[in-house]
This record gives structure tokens, sequence and C-alpha cells, in this order.
């Protein structure tokens, strides 16, 4: 994939950078942007020329439908700095390709390759000081589109707004991550939205995930709404199970993100001869697994945190403490593929993308 | 219940009315909106003092959470006029309980009565003007709530805005109201928000309603996403059917709506002496009904269009059309209700509330 600017982009620089009063050593997830944003409107039927201004509030109505009918969607991405200084993209095409099927289930306008991918280009071009070099520092991505038009009346808008804002970052999660596997709240209905990256599918979330932190769990495990016996996503993530050696995801499916890195720790771990089983794994076949010790490992998997390994979970009130392994799995697809990323190891699957 | 204006409340009046360039003959509904709204802020833990200000934009970040989380909730409602001039609410009471219920489950906080309900009633005493009278005429309300704290993590946010915004208005629907039964998409999971008024709930059916448009239908009559056996919601209305001189709607759930309309229902139904059945119908239920005529009438409720008749229905590629019927329960009902909120019978209930 090339990388190219859009033939008209208006680009307005800010007067002065931000970037010294930042403390990189120290940031918190996704609070912190950069100098710029991108903005470009979608209206009268087509999209307008994109512009790249300093990051600032905007103004909007409000009787804007994203605000009350929630039409809006999203991407995570990276940009990662390697030895030489340049920067790179790991896969922007799948999310690009995973945005404009969001956009579709949302009855949303699609977004040209052009403005996403040359937009992106464009912006991270301009911020190439806010990406930091080092295993670890990233420059989290955030493309997304709301619906500006107005009108309290549940119809797709006919004007939106598509942005990319930027945040430096570090890693996502910090400490042991326990889990609770739901038996009652659930994540997303088939002939639903669970396989688009809508705003609604994470606020949806917020409730349950506050009781499971009250009983000191730190994310959920998702199963299916309708019988709660198959095992689905951890949190906003992929999920992945290790029984003996074996690593099992479920399918993607209605109710299940096609994760960028779900779908890369497949691959990768079929190419270091890892027996890879994309199926759905039950609620039963997990506690059993657990009490016969062939549960190695579980882990969540998703472009924030990369590879998150849990520690134990809990399943109607009994708690299974996972073993601490030497070599596991997690730490391994975790170190090949952020190795790919930062470009410390050969690119065999051309993921990588020069901005 | 009483309304009292909050103890502290800012009102800043706008300079001019814009009442005078509305055409209240021909309002398409939800578009215009009346000279001021109401904002209150949540922050640091809590409410902060109200505001009524004129009616514009307002400035948000780029990464505030309902952007990317879609926390966000709102409220239907309307006011009403009449023949002396007064201008009432009905059952305001049921909106503030059901709004809270609605925060809870999306992670906002409640938002006490003295703003909701008193924030209501002062800026409806300012707005007396933008009351129409005349059966059909009434000011459609939206309270809502959103959150506005900045940062792109999948937290609840900290800080969070209500506000009141006012839309005169006339009828919802036209026209023949043609629907189809819901074979694959779903509205609501089980275990999900789908008994909330969540923003997210209502972009989700977008793209199904435009298929279902696209083939001549105007509304989906939603099914359970495990089986699609059961019929629960008619587009963003609670639905009922009769079947021979019996009414039946199903009970509320957390897939389904405590709507305000539907439970006036059926109180109104019963005290009018017609048999009323609060239970699931089965989609084949309601093929045998319609094959062997006993299916009388299918009409939506909800507050924007109160009543909402059903010409008939598509299933599995068969259309059943609907008898005409001389004294239907859709329109005796739809009279009384009507009858009610404009002071023009009187409420035996105790549900109008004067401003």
């Amino acid at each position: 994939m090339m990388l190219k600017t859009p033939s008209e982009i208006d680009i307005v620089r800010a007067s002065a950078s931000k970037i010294n009063e930042v403390d990189f050593e120290n940031l918190a997830f996704g609070n912190t942007f950069t100098d710029h944003m991108l903005i470009c409107d979608f209206r009268e039927g087509q999209w307008q020329k994109p512009i790249i201004k300093p990051y600032e509030p905007f103004l909007i109505d409000p009787s804007a439908k994203v605000f009350h009918y929630g039409q809006a969607i999203f991407e995570g991405m990276k940009a990662y700095k390697d030895e030489n200084d340049d920067v790179w993209l790991f896969r922007p095409d799948e999310n690009l390709h995973r945005f404009n099927k969001s956009a579709k289930r949302m009855a949303m306008p699609e977004v040209p390759e052009e403005i996403f991918i040359g937009g992106l280009n464009a912006i991270l071009d301009l911020e190439r000081d806010w990406v930091k070099k080092g295993l670890g520092n990233t420059l989290y991505i955030r493309p997304f589109m709301i619906a500006i038009g107005s009108g309290v009346i549940a119809q797709p808008s006919t004007q939106y707004r598509f942005m990319i804002i930027l945040s430096p970052a570090r890693s996502y999660y910090s400490g042991e991550v326990k889990v609770i596997i739901a038996e009652h709240f659930s994540r997303a209905a088939n002939g639903g939205i669970g396989a688009a990256k809508a705003a609604g599918n994470y606020s949806a979330q917020f409730y349950p995930q506050k009781l499971a932190q009250e009983k000191g769990f730190q994310q959920i495990i998702w199963t299916d709404d309708a019988t709660h016996t198959k095992l689905e996503e951890a949190g906003t993530m992929n999920v992945f199970f290790r029984i003996n050696d074996t690593l099992y995801t479920a399918p993607t499916s209605e109710r299940i993100l096609d994760g960028v890195t779900r779908k890369s720790l497949i691959e990768l771990a079929k190419r270091e001869g890892i027996n890879v089983e994309v199926r759905s794994v039950l609620v039963d076949e997990l506690v059993n697994a657990a009490k016969d010790g062939s549960l190695k490992e579980i882990f969540g998997a998703g472009t924030a945190a990369v590879v998150n390994p849990i520690v134990g979970f809990q399943y109607k009130d009994v708690y299974y403490e996972l073993p601490k392994m030497e070599n596991s799995f997690a730490s391994e697809l975790k170190d090949k593929l952020t190795k790919i990323q930062y470009k410390l190891a050969e690119d065999t699957f051309g993921w990588t993308v020069k901005v």
C-alpha cells in the first residue's frame, strides 16, 4: 500500500507547538493530543476538501444527530518510529476497510481512501515529532466520524464530519488483569451492530464493567446474549485461549469485531508453528480446562493494549487462577508483533507502511 | 406532581424571538427550535447551576466521550395548550424516572428532579407562545444528556451536559404505514441496553430501516434477536396487536422500552372495558391470525406519533393486508388519550400537570 497525500487539502499550522509541555514518560492513555487535527465534512451528498488545523473544540448544534441517535463510528490505530526516525503504520488498509464496513452498518457515507489514508499521511507527516522512538512508545491514532446534521427525528443525518486526532501513548493497561465471565449482561445482539466500531457499543459496556470493577475484576469476558455459553470478547478486545498447546479464538461474526491485532496474531502464531483453531470456545470447556490444568493462558488482543494477559477468571462465583507460564504464547506473540511494528524484525507479511 | 422552578437558575433572554419566522402550519418534525435552551453541566461529582440561554451551537472537544463511546441518553415529551391558554405536560414524572433509569444503565449521573422537572417548568414558562392551541399542535420536548469529558479511552466520562431543547410540532408520521417483520436484524440484546433510551439504540436501526424502506415499508417490527419468533417493538415505538377484541402488547423487559404512551394506552383501554393482555405475541400467531381474519389491528405507540396505525405487514416475502376497521381501537384510544392531553376530557388518572 502506498500512502499519498490528498491532491487537495488545506493546512493551517498551529502558531506554536505544545510538544515541550508534554511529559512523554508519564502519559495517561488518550488524554494528550497533538498540535493538529484533520477535519473533512460531508454535505450535499459529497465529501468536501479536508483541512488540517490546530487541535481545538468545535461548534456543533444541540440537535446534532450524534447526540440523540449515536450515529458515530471510529477506528484505533498506531504510528511507530523506527531507529532511523522513520514513521510507520501497521495495516492501515485493514482499518480503512473496517471503518467503511462500520459506516455502512450505521447508514453513514463511506470515507474515500484518499481522505482516510491520504489525510492520515498528511497529518502524520506534520506531527512526526510526536511519534517517539523506543519500544512501547506510539502515537495512538483516532479516526472517527460523527453525524453533525441537526434535527430530533430518528433518521440518518445528511451531514457528517470525519476527523483524525492523535494522542501520544505508552501502554494501555497496567497491573494484573482478572476477568469475570458475563452471565447476565451482554455486548451485542444477533443482527445487531457488534461487528461495527460504533460508539454506542462501548458506552453499553460501562455499567456492567463498573459492576465487575466493584467486585475486583478489570474486565468482562462477554458471552453470547442468547445462551451465555459461548465466549466472545474480553472488554473491548478480542480474546484468545490456550488449552494445552492449541490457541483458540472465536470466529468473527455479527457479534464479534474483526480485530486487526486478532487476525495478525492468528497469522503470526501459524507462522511460528503454533496450532490455532478459530472456533467458539464454550464456557464449560474453559471451566473444565481450568480444572484439569490444560488451560494455560487467556489473553486479550487489540490495538491499544496489543496483547493483554489475563491472570484468572471468575465464573458463577468461583475464581480460577491461571498458571504462570515461563514461555507464554502471549509474551512470545506480543514480542514478535511489536518487533514487526517497530521495524526491529523483518516484516515478512508486508504489514508495515511508511509515512 | 407539582412543577417548581429550581431555586437557582440563570436566565439569559434572547434579544429577539424567531417565532414570527416560523410557519406553524408546515412544520417538519424536529427541525425547528424555540428561542432558548437549558444547559446544566455535571463536573467534579456534582450538578452545577442550570442556565437558560438563547438556542445556539456550543463548543465541544473533538475527544468528547459522546463522539467516541456514545454515552448519551434522551427523553421525548410534549407540552399541550388548552382552550384557556394554559400549558400542560403529560406524566413528566414517568419521563424523569425513565431518564434516570437510562442514566444508570449508561453509567451516567442521575439528574435531580429539581433540574429536570424544575428546569422544564422554567424553560416552558419562557416559551409559552411556542405552544400553539388546537388538537395536533404540540411543543415537542427533548431533554438529553451527553458525556462531554475528553479522552479517547473507553471509560465513563466524569463530565456531562444535561440539556432541554424544544421543537414545535404537528404530527410525526404521515401516510399509510406498512411494516416488515425482522427476520435477521434486531434492535436489542438480552442483557443489553434496549430498555434504555440510549442514543446508540437508534442509529443501530438506521441501516435495517433503510433496507426496509427500499422494499416499500415505512417501519420494521423488531423480533427477539435469539429466535426472531417474538414480536417486540415497531421501529422506535412500542407495538400493539388486536386479535378479535383483545389487545396484546409485549411486556417490558431488558429489550423493550417502558413507553409512557404504551402504559397509558393499557390503562385507558382497561378503563374503556377493552380486554388487554400484556404478553409476548409470536410471529406465527400473528400470521395465523392474519390468515383466519382474527387479526384486526396493529398500531405503534410512542410520544412523537401517539398512536400510529399500521395497514399491513410482510413476513417471509408474504404481505398481509389488515382490514379497514370502522371503530378501531387505535383511533378510539388515540382520541381519548389526546383529549386528556389537551384537557378536552376529564383526566381521571391525574396524568396532566400544569406548567
